[in-house]
């Protein structure tokens, strides 16, 4: 499964989930992370419906981590792939006074890149949450 | 369960699911229906698990309704509640033509409201999809 250059250029690895690729958008105004499935098909409800609540399950995942780690005031979930047509479901962690609030994330004037120092410590924590998941299940 | 009076003024009645109301934004310039599930909780995430499936079945109906009906050139799904917190999942058929396109939906300008004639076909032509579905179940 080729990552789109475009997905790829934007964004930082954080983590491959059982169904998904879990990438970290390159933008730290937001707390902005996006699942990849590992999939050719461009249309998330034409997966098999067995498919699609195994990546829920990635979502809501995802969605925990964000709360527990950057405390956000509202979350945004969508796949639109309107310019990018490889499927990406964005998880997003909103905060009243983000530069884009309440606007939408997308084709935002601005942005601000992460330092490696704070990628590696997004990585770490996502692991350690993954693990201690896990460890519980 | 009381309906947002934002959304219930941007949008037309289509049906009511067994989850969730169903319906269409007040602008014809594309095919935007909303699901808005009868709850209070606004994080689709937040919900037990099992409901977030019934919905998502729901979401995938809807999908296969635009895509019969209006052949989309790709879907956008997204719940993001930035403004209004009642929770409400934007399923939209996307068209390269459309007058956003590539553009998400969200804060466009230039909108164009249906005829009660349009809502009326729409509203049917969901009846109809439905009871087949139903039939074949």
């Amino acid at each position: 499964m080729k990552l789109d250059e475009r997905l790829q250029a934007d964004s930082k690895h954080i983590f491959e989930l059982e169904e998904s690729t879990l990438l970290l958008m390159n933008n730290s105004l937001v707390d902005w992370f996006m699942l990849i499935p590992r999939c050719d098909e461009i249309e998330f409800t034409k997966l098999p419906f067995e498919l699609q609540t195994a990546i829920l399950k990635e979502i809501n995942l995802v969605a925990q981590f964000i709360q527990g780690q950057f405390s956000p005031d509202k979350l945004n979930i969508a796949t639109l792939g309107n310019v990018v047509s490889q499927m990406h479901i964005h998880v997003i962690g909103r905060k009243f006074n983000d530069p884009y609030w309440p606007a939408p994330v997308w084709g935002q004037a601005g942005s601000r890149i992460y330092t490696d120092d704070q990628v590696a410590k997004i990585k770490q924590a996502f692991e350690s949450f993954y693990a201690a998941k896990n460890n519980r299940a």
